[in-house]
């Protein structure tokens, strides 16, 4: 096995993402040891039990001691409070990253904490699945994924190819974009999808007409899919919206405006503009398909294998 | 082989319904043959080649000819003029029924044309794919999904009871409704699923700040769910919006409605109720898997053996 690419790798939180990455790098052998922090001690356990950490800590700022590479993997709203504690216990040439879904905020929180000397990269693998906490994890998750990397101006060139290596070690492709512009991305391309599958789940919870018990018989017929995205852990999803508040209210505002044109073609009895609207969508998820990122595969919901 | 429930069943339209149908009439011996009726000469050439027709016709009247059951599978904005056209060929006895989205149309449509002594019986097997065409459907779509048969008052138990024994037969579990609470029903847990996604997903590809190839390159966040729910059937989709208005209207106005609340908590950074609203729906999540509509396996989309 060729030299691993980092010493010792410390993730901070070890819930879906964090153990699939304590997965793949034991797999691939991408560092010497892998050290790891999570909060409660069932998680602490369970990691040691699953093996995706050689050691687990219960401070981030005994878990990042001796690392090279640290991952924040907690939910995005813990961001300030790990950094401050973190930040002076980093080595210099530490490559500080994280794998939250908004990077703006992690410039933001984690930047004023970080020393002379180490190396803030903040990155986003696009990958997850609607489970949550370390028995959720496995090594696959990131293979053939976009993870986007969102530097700061002045970052070290050479640090940015060996976090950007190691991403790639782990199976994915890799991409760069400005933390502003990363989060406009996210917002329409998965923040906005959540916030509307949570709310149409939210709403077909409390209707009068219509049982709870009628909605889940009869999900089959669209429903059922909004609720595995409105499944996605909790946490982590209010984190989302607190901190990606303006590009998030932003495309919402451009979402409702389209409904709103829509309801007025339903009410109207428009038929032309509804079939002109629904024929363009049809494309669109040609050109995911196309692009690798989507089996043809008919879905019905009834998977077997699963993933 | 047992004698068949029917000695001639009559498929008008043969698209993934209809082509599914005829799969599983043959497959399972429900009939002793099938005619069909499809508008397009390849459609009708496809049916043939796949199969799941004994004979196809040009026009809707001459598949009818014969038949003792006659399923209408086209789109539900053509049941009328079908409906008037095949009217004064059915024979006494004759059960007519559908598998269109939406109810209460069906009993406005096509009541009218049933010469007495037909047994019109209203019907929606919640089921289908993404897909659409002859050579989408598979005998096993019916197979543990819900049909909702929605007989008008007066109609002759006997004939409901045969319909759903053909239903039972093709895999389903029957279930009765009146028209208009069918209605309400689908319109949460279909129609507005459906039309959400359209929405958003056509919202996506008409943004300055983000280009529609960032959201397909970056779709495995969420929107990618979105874009296979807004790759149905354009057709079939308008007809459902302009047939089932009423309740899409009510329905949307719920959703809206909670959404702005989505919207102001979200403005206000109030945690608390984002934490509670994305709680709560977990939990529906949760008792649609424990009640067999969907598995537990989680789902990123990268499925290799498709369904």
């Amino acid at each position: 096995m060729a030299k691993p690419l980092f010493k010792q790798i410390a993730l901070i939180g070890i819930g879906l993402i964090g153990s699939s990455l304590g997965h793949v790098i034991r797999e691939r052998g991408l560092a010497g040891r892998v050290s790891g922090f999570a909060q409660t001690p069932e998680t602490r356990e369970k990691a040691l039990a699953l093996r995706v950490v050689d050691e687990v800590h219960e401070t981030a700022a005994d878990a990042v001691r001796g690392a090279d590479l640290v991952i924040l993997c907690t939910p995005v709203g813990a961001f300030a409070a790990v950094a401050a504690e973190i930040g002076p216990l980093l080595a210099p040439g530490t490559i500080v990253t994280d794998v939250g879904s908004v990077k703006e905020s992690v410039v933001t929180q984690v930047a004023p904490h970080m020393p002379v000397g180490v190396h803030l990269i903040p990155g986003h693998p696009v990958a997850g699945t609607e489970q949550s906490g370390p028995e959720a994890g496995f090594a696959e998750l990131f293979q053939n994924r976009w993870c986007i990397l969102t530097p700061m101006d002045g970052t070290d060139p050479e640090q940015i190819e060996k976090l950007a290596a190691f991403w790639r070690a782990c199976g994915s492709d890799v991409e760069f974009m400005k933390p502003d512009h990363h989060d406009l991305v996210l917002a329409i391309t998965s923040h906005i999808p959540h916030l509307i599958a949570y709310n149409i789940v939210g709403t077909a919870d409390d209707l009068g007409k219509v049982t709870a018990s009628e909605v889940i018989k009869y999900s089959a017929g669209g429903f059922r899919d909004f609720t595995r995205i409105a499944a996605s852990d909790p946490t982590m999803w209010r984190d989302v919206f607190i901190h990606n508040k303006d590009a998030v209210l932003e495309m919402l505002g451009r979402f409702t405006e389209d409904l709103t044109d829509l309801q007025r073609a339903i009410r109207r009895g428009d038929s032309d503009r509804l079939f002109e609207i629904f024929t363009n969508t049809r494309s669109i998820r040609k050109r995911i398909i196309d692009a690798g990122q989507e089996t043809e595969a008919p879905d019905f919901g009834r998977h077997s294998g699963g993933s």
